[in-house]
């Protein structure tokens, strides 16, 4: 399956669909007013990028009416830039304010006497603690974003255009004595180059790229990165990380790679690892549930004799980031639906062999899923020739 | 003055000293557990940084004692690698996870009955409802990093050294036609090369760096980035920012420069700037009230028929990030200490002719206060020729 890839922001009409999905979960969990603090769950439903620092962003929502977005006076126009859809900007002076002029001095006033509060389970305490009314946690907003709507799969695309071939390129450089410095230097300046050129307006506040990969003396550790020089040698296993948020939007591959040869103990870790990936993309399906998807699969490690060796879930979902809900992951719960994106990435880590993980994004269609990012997958095509 | 710059991660004694102070400011506030999942308050008492995603890292510190970290399994050996300071690491399985291996199954019971519990103002809302005993929102860590000790000025020093470099390096090649992209691309990227070649392990995961400049077109508006191929042109105000937290330690530095010429509407903003920057430069000294010295530099613009045109506060503080308390701010009545750091900014944004502000990362002395980034000032020095 193809996705045509999408460039451009989203329309008016895309983010209050967005708003409107919120609005009925709102009504669902008799939710009146709900606050979204969390900056993915702000993009999501303004196209507006920014991090948390002490200048807070909020924004308001009601079951009707204009959103209200409580923002620092100096970002006005940087939001007026960038928001889609209808908002109505509330400004504070700045952080610190004297009394009258604080965030919270802006905030407190927006809410209806006894309205249900929502709030997200990330809310912080300042804000959380600031909100008049019943307040409830619930994770509104990345529940509305579970499910991708036809322009984020288009978007999603791109990304993952843009990873497939920067991992080719990271395939086509490989060689002992590679170090991770020199790799991640160039992929992510193609990366950027790309993007940049592809979509000039691209939103930095909204992107971020990891490139690297691991040699077999750390792969068994697989979110040790501490040392940028670290060189690629014979043999293997090799991982390749790429989990990139391009211009807002994320994608994944990673890859499990040897150089001119493959270690006999590498054998049998590489086919198992294989077979838990062949069963995860198999029942990575609408209506199965997420925790058992997991159990599945981890069960191909244990009956391999490597119960000690999982690190890690199946999948976690990707989307306005790079690494978000919903998860394959045993102990959760939700079922599967058409439209959502996983990146199928079962690992086994073994002390003294290395790490075997290979990684795709995949999305669910009505029956089944499509990948969408893609490169060599099976040991022969991953044992690079060395020149 | 001059600090002399360190390189080397810190050493036991020295977080040792840090949580010490933490502790005594537990037992002022009568705080028997403090609780820190803020990834900068978790790097400052243990070396470790991290960035908040779906996987909790929670740091639980008593009076006495080892600190507990509870953190996901998957990055025990990451933690291992980069911590300082004796830590008791409380693992748990995964997130999500089934019943009785969530990070809420190992967090819950670090607490002793009935304690009084100090929480961040930030603190994520599910790690504040989990937690048991009296909850007391109290920024102990945020306040202990207020005062940095000799080490972290140090450390800081190294940064203003890499910013003023690079910021000496953007005046060089300043010239009409220059992009943001390819300034950006030439100052981080020298950073980025000369931090790894003095600190080959330094923690990427601690570094990030913003080198840019806005053109006279948007000056006025001082967040406005959102074209990255905005060029410099003859005339100004251009203003450059620069501010880098590089492996851990923070530094900042700003200027308003002219290709060419200066606007004569440009000549009376740019005097009044530096009339506010000369007095903030002048109060910022150990016993003022921090309010009140923001209050005293607004006054210079407002005297000067600017009140409509101030868009933040004199200073915000630098340290273990860019960007962090105390502030020098009206309605922030802290006293300045001896040893503290502060951007000196004070600035006045005039739609149409632009945006003047020159920003000095200095440190307070016992008496007054050392600038520690360095570059011309003067609208002579800053008006630059067009070769």
């Amino acid at each position: 399956m193809t996705i045509a890839p999408i460039f451009s922001p989203p329309t008016d009409q895309e983010i209050e669909a967005r708003r409107d999905k919120v609005r009925m979960l709102m009504e669902e969990r008799g939710i009146d007013v709900y606050v979204a603090a969390n900056p993915d769950n702000v993009f999501y439903l303004t196209n507006f990028a920014n991090y948390v620092h002490e200048r807070p962003f909020i924004l308001v929502m009601e079951r009707t009416g204009t959103p209200r977005f409580v923002v620092p006076k100096l970002e006005i126009p940087h939001v007026e830039t960038r928001r889609v859809g209808a908002l109505d900007l509330i400004e504070y002076r700045e952080f610190p304010a004297p009394d009258g002029e604080r965030w919270i001095d802006s905030f407190v006033p927006l809410f209806p006497s006894g309205a249900t509060v929502g709030v997200e389970s990330v809310c912080p305490l300042q804000i959380y603690d600031a909100i008049p009314g019943t307040r409830r946690c619930s994770d509104i907003v990345d529940d509305a974003r579970m499910v991708k709507t036809p322009y984020e799969k288009g978007r999603i695309a791109y990304s993952c255009e843009l990873v497939t071939d920067a991992h080719a390129q990271l395939l086509d450089i490989a060689k002992p004595g590679a170090t991770g410095a020199e790799v991640s230097a160039a992929l992510t300046s193609g990366m950027s180059r790309r993007l940049l050129s592809d979509t000039p307006t691209a939103n930095l506040l909204a992107t971020s790229m990891f490139a690297f990969f691991q040699p077999p003396t750390v792969s068994h550790d697989p979110h040790n990165f501490t040392d940028i020089y670290m060189q690629m040698v014979e043999g293997g296993p090799h991982v390749s990380v790429i989990n990139c948020r391009l211009n807002g939007y994320g994608a994944e591959i990673e890859r499990t790679f040897f150089l001119g040869s493959v270690p006999e103990a590498a054998r049998k870790p590489f086919e198992v690892m294989m077979e838990a990936r062949h069963l995860a993309l198999e029942l990575t399906k609408p209506g199965a549930v997420m925790g058992e998807v997991d159990a599945k699969v981890n069960a191909v490690f244990h009956r391999a004799g490597y119960s000690d060796n999982l690190l890690h879930r199946t999948s976690h979902s990707i989307g306005v980031t790079g690494h978000e809900a919903p998860f394959l992951a045993e102990g959760y719960d939700r079922v599967i639906e058409p439209g959502m994106f996983y990146t199928i990435e079962p690992g086994v880590y073994l002390p003294g062999v290395g790490g075997f993980r290979q990684s795709d994004t995949v999305m669910t269609t009505e029956n089944g899923n499509a990948v969408l990012t893609t490169g060599p997958e099976s040991l022969d095509e991953l044992t690079l020739p060395i020149s």
